[in-house]
């Protein structure tokens, strides 16, 4: 199943939603407007589409292998990456100083959809690689910076994340590697590190390992963690590789999917010898590795978008090519491709419909990260950074739960065919799963939505948002088009339920905590479909005034209907969510523990 | 991760629901009281806890294979399947006369539910003989039952159904296998199956296939489709085993879930010798098949419920062990066991709650079979059949898309090691996903709820459902208790959304019939979730009397907050889904097929 990058509906939204061309206008974005744009996609896409796409059947069928301390991985995997890395992908959305490009997120989470709707086993390293450039470039000493960033960024090294132990999971304050302090700036570090993402494998030369763990001494729980930077070989001092570290894969995991990506067991200091060097401050690891953490949990969100993307479009081929029964509507006297048949268009346009809508939402925030980073006014960075962090529970969350929808669907709308391996649909289904459980589960997500994003300014942001919806829907009513009036009507509903699980959060983050977070996830998914469904909103407005134009007829009209399933369809979820959340907040823990 | 029969619920079920007291009135079901039940299913779970549920997770690793010809299931399959033959109960639902045991399905139905968590691929094998026996008990002729019948109700053989072709799935109008009458009675029949679950296997000694085929000259589409039986060996006039029938495996799918079941490519008469003998009349083979299918869909609804229940309880276990966070009600002052998290207690009350209320819509239904079948009264014998067909389609496609849901939610209490294969969730997962397609994809569950089961009868048989349900919400409030009054609500609420779809479906079914099917899904979910409600609502009402007599408190207690949290957490969805039906109908084909 070939793979073709939605190229179209991105600019779409670069320029209708992000309104790049206003990104292109804070310094050092100046060359980075939609002509910009369209040309990085269009290089992006051959790579992905002609590179990186055909090996992901391979990557699950021949997964990545260990055998006595190496990992192979899938044939073809290695090539491919240098030919990502010299196309210079890796440092697509990194500083130039450290010979990246420097484009705008809202350039970049494009090309890393695509690069994920072709692999998502394969596009996991880069994704840790981000993340470990950004930790290293907010919080890592000159030296450190000098050291590792070019080679990171340059994809000659790749990078990782350390966080989770056997007993620390979602809990870091039960992170027990320990680091040791040896009088030269340098610490030894031992423990162990499981479900390490890439955290051994042959395709470059060094593996910058990023790594959370407590210097003897200091204060127990979150407040106790450092970061450490931890490299596969030593770096000498005019930047040639030294020495092995003391840090090595004892195993690999066996998992339901993304199987070609290995996810590493790592020994720390076995042989006493793991020399790591400080992030930063001691005991400062937690907020640094968040900085990683969002930047890889905004890319899952991506992830989720782009595996149901790619199954979306294997749904759609099939649906066009397989034949079978008759139309209800007598339209044709003969069995029919099933695309024919009312439900298997309803899971198609449910499909497609999730997949927009997401894009909408990704895109939308990928624009005010960038201007939270790069505005030169320091109130529009704030309003941005504010909104930007609003979004990522929402982009990482509700973009990966509906793609366990998207690539259920997808196995569907192949009937048996869809069960079978070879016929592809299973594999977007068992990768799936993993993106709502790493880089934090929908639950954890959750959480920082009701506390940090909601309760803690009384529920402020998520007020601002719901004001701005309802400006959406009054220009929708006002445009009176029977698809705008239907898209403002379902808007309306949704936000006004939200607007009642806001102040019911509020009211209870402190007084009731049960009660608050018995509703945490279902209040992300509202929120999340509710902010998805107000981009495609905005979408219809645009849209429509170029229909009105003439401008590129078939592709405004098939965004409105698409706006319009999605506005029906999966908007109308939202006021049973939110009664849920407000009425069935005690039924939640109502069941005592020992009568499970 | 060992399984434990929820025999308790099962047997409140069949006594409050089922009211198997009054089936034990029915002549034939003398014995089948509640006392017999629980002795029954006490049996049935030593076998499946001890014997069938430790070969699930051997199955998944070491699936069944195929080599020349010959299927080798996993080690233990055969064995396993020898003490399930010689325990009676693959006759348990069967006549005496063919050397059945003759329970009522009432019964019968809660021994399927367990064989099927202990093991949803070895529970296939009996589930497809029991289709078989069924169509040869209601069509074979006297010589066909006395050759067959036996062999197939003792489990010394086993059967299949052979619908699928590779250009027939759903739609076996486009049947291409031939049968060539002989003259002498039997019939030479030629063609290809695929998709044939245990169409070769060693646990038995012969395999009834019973096959769809056309006669030479038929009519075209369904109506010229007849039904064979075409065993592996031929048999003997004194009952022995004769020749090799010219019917071979030539090979087996490798799929994404139920390893251990083999699904075969059967060939019929690659040299000319496949003998079949018609099954009743020619071109009524349809007719017949249904009589399979339709015993097959409602197990197969059990399958969803099973698989379902053994993933509910294997995370209640983690939740109960694994130790990660602090509770966010400050409860305990440490990390604790994550079954503290409301987010983790939201997750587990789902599962619970569609499993009860899944299992109490099934039993309902098996008791509506029973009197539909065997009560002395026509009139009552009609009643229930109505209110048994209705069913079918709620119990195959709620349950089964409800165990999607179940199932992912149990991967997620895992977290990171819910991806791990070894950890076992994964495998409910992946097994769980064919239950919606085989027998029938839910979409043709939905069609078949829409137009034979509602729109036919003009929505009577939906309206007096209804009408029942109302009556449940009066008494529910009269008892006053506050459980009482929120389930109510929330029936009433789903009750009210559901009567408009259903006029909905009944005005459109002929005058847009895209309008009504585009629907059918979600009309199919939001009847499943109310129907589920209601039992659970009557359930609520005999707990609630048992708890005023002080009779097993604490599982009535569970009882009451299960219901209450299915009422708030999972009914709730009806009305949005309903809104889709009826607003949405149109926006499901409006984007044009070359558009997509």
């Amino acid at each position: 199943m070939t793979y073709k990058a939605p190229i179209k509906d991105m600019l779409f939204d670069m320029e209708h939603l992000a309104q790049i061309e206003q990104v292109a206008q804070i310094p050092g974005f100046e060359d980075a407007g939609l002509e910009t744009a369209q040309a990085v996609l269009e290089e992006c896409a051959k790579l992905c589409e002609g590179v990186v796409a055909p090996l992901n059947v391979p990557g699950d069928l021949n997964p990545s292998s260990f055998k006595d301390g190496v990992v192979t991985t899938t044939p073809g995997f290695a090539d491919a990456f240098k030919q990502y890395a010299e196309g210079g992908w890796q440092g697509l959305q990194h500083p130039a100083d450290f010979g990246g490009q420097g484009l705008p997120k809202t350039i970049g989470a494009a090309c890393i959809e695509m690069l994920n709707s072709a692999n998502l086993s394969f596009a996991l390293c880069p994704l840790l690689t981000d993340g470990a450039i950004e930790a290293l470039l907010t919080a890592g000493s000159d030296e450190l910076k000098s050291t590792y960033l070019e080679k990171l960024v340059t994809g000659e090294w790749t990078g990782t994340m350390n966080l989770t132990e056997p007993q620390a999971g979602s809990d870091l304050a039960l992170v027990r590697t320990r680091a040791e302090p040896q009088g030269d700036g340098s610490y030894k570090v031992f423990g162990t590190k499981i479900f390490i993402t890439y955290g051994e494998h042959d395709m470059a030369d060094n593996i910058v390992h990023l790594v959370l763990a407590r210097v003897a001494g200091a204060p127990e729980g979150v407040k106790g963690i450092s970061l450490f930077v931890v490299p596969k070989f030593l770096v000498n001092q005019d930047g040639s590789l030294g020495k092995r570290n003391d840090v090595h894969c004892v195993s690999i995991e066996h998992k339901m999917g993304i199987k070609a990506s290995p996810t590493a067991v790592l020994q720390f200091g076995d042989n006493g010898e793991a020399i790591g060097y400080l992030v930063g401050e001691e005991n400062r690891g937690l907020e640094y590795m968040f900085i990683m953490m969002n930047a890889a949990r905004y890319a899952v969100g991506l992830q989720g978008l782009a595996v149901a993307e790619r199954a979306y479009q294997h749904a759609v081929a099939y649906a066009k090519e397989r034949v079978q029964s008759r139309p209800v509507d007598g339209s044709v006297k003969a069995s029919a491709t099933i695309i024919h048949h009312p439900d298997v268009r309803r899971m198609l346009m449910t499909m497609r419909a999730s997949n927009e809508g997401c894009r909408a939402m990704a895109t939308a925030a990928a624009a005010a990260y960038d201007a939270a980073h790069h505005h030169p006014d320091a109130e529009v960075r704030q309003a941005n950074q504010t909104f930007y962090e609003f979004m990522v529970p929402l982009v990482k969350g509700y973009s990966t739960e509906m793609s366990l929808e998207v690539t259920s669907l997808g196995v569907q709308v192949h009937g048996g065919m869809g069960f079978i391996e070879e016929t592809g649909a299973a594999q977007y289904y068992r990768d799936a799963k993993i993106l709502t459980i790493y880089e934090g589960t929908t639950a954890i997500q959750a959480n920082d939505l009701v506390g940090r994003k909601t309760a803690r300014d009384g529920g402020q942001t998520a007020k601002a948002i719901a004001a701005q919806i309802e400006k959406t829907e009054a220009t929708l009513i006002a445009s009176g088009t029977d698809t705008a009036k239907a898209v403002a009507r379902n808007l309306a509903q949704a936000r006004q339920a939200f607007v009642q699980v806001v102040d019911f959060i509020v009211a209870k983050a402190k007084a009731d905590p049960n009660a608050a977070y018995a509703g945490s996830v279902p209040y992300l998914m509202l929120t999340g479909n509710l902010v998805a469904g107000w981009q495609l909103g905005r979408s219809v407005l645009a849209a429509q005034e170029l229909l009105a134009k003439g401008q590129d007829t078939a592709f405004m009209q098939a965004k409105l209907a698409t706006a319009q399933f999605y506005a029906e369809h999966i908007l109308t979820r939202v006021p049973g969510q939110a009664d849920a959340v407000i009425n069935g907040a005690t039924s939640v823990m109502a069941l005592p523990m020992d009568l499970f």
